[in-house]
């Protein structure tokens, strides 16, 4: 797959991903790492919780969500470097069973103003469910670089 | 621990957390799971890549900020649920070897409008390492139950 640079993406471009199937094992096993509440471990509590049955932790659909970025359409050139994220939300719980997809729209491109070598697109992840159903939104600043010009001018 | 209640939280509270040790194998595995780049995988590519060094993926960083704001001393009654997170950022690379704390204020306390049951706090989460160098930062919206009264009204 061809690598990117900041000349190649435009506003407005969208980049769609592969699946992914979220296991309950893939959900306890993250929980147990990293979550370890109750929720997010163990079927009866989690039916006595907030969220009615075993919910993968949101750091989970964040992780599983990067899985599809890097191995999605959009092949950044030195790869994704998150600068910072913005609007981070779980409208919904994600479920064992759930074959999630991501969404990247580019709503910004700009050239670094002290770095000739690149730049910063903005860009808006969606992660929805086999239902089309929201489960993380976020904003989020990625470094890429500039095509290298093979015309002179390098040093 | 003393689960905590919406009455029990003010603006300024501050909570440290243990300590987190990061391992090469660690910033690897989570790497494979979810944020398959070199950086985050190799050793060598990782010293040819902007990380200049093997580094952790930043959704990495988050999750192990989460189990130590979950083991930490923020106990919140029902458990931690996220609504939202902003201005999360990564402003140094998390390394082997590293170890990390996690420092959490809260910076706002406020009642739910519509249920009479719960509130919300807004908290910012600093994560450092052995150096207290900033590695992690952001802002959360989370979910805190009010102390069910005992005296009288409840049907």
């Amino acid at each position: 797959m061809t690598e990117l640079y900041l000349e190649d993406l435009h506003v407005g471009d969208r980049f769609q991903s592969d699946t992914y199937e979220v296991s309950e094992k893939g959900i306890v096993d993250f929980a147990n790492d990293f979550d370890p509440q109750p929720f997010h471990l163990d079927l009866d509590a989690a039916k006595r919780s907030v969220f009615q049955g075993l919910a993968a932790s949101g750091w989970h659909t964040a992780a599983m969500s990067m899985k599809l970025f890097v191995t999605g359409g959009l092949r950044l050139a030195g790869g994704s470097v998150g600068l910072g994220v913005d609007q981070l939300q779980w409208p919904r719980p994600v479920r064992p069973g759930d074959t999630l997809r991501l969404q990247t729209e580019i709503i910004e491109v700009r050239p670094s103003r002290s770095k000739p070598d690149r730049g910063i697109i903005r860009i808006r992840n969606v992660t929805t469910n086999q239902n089309a159903e929201v489960v993380q939104t976020f904003l989020a600043s990625v470094l890429v670089r500039r095509r290298p010009t093979t015309l002179g001018n390098e040093q």
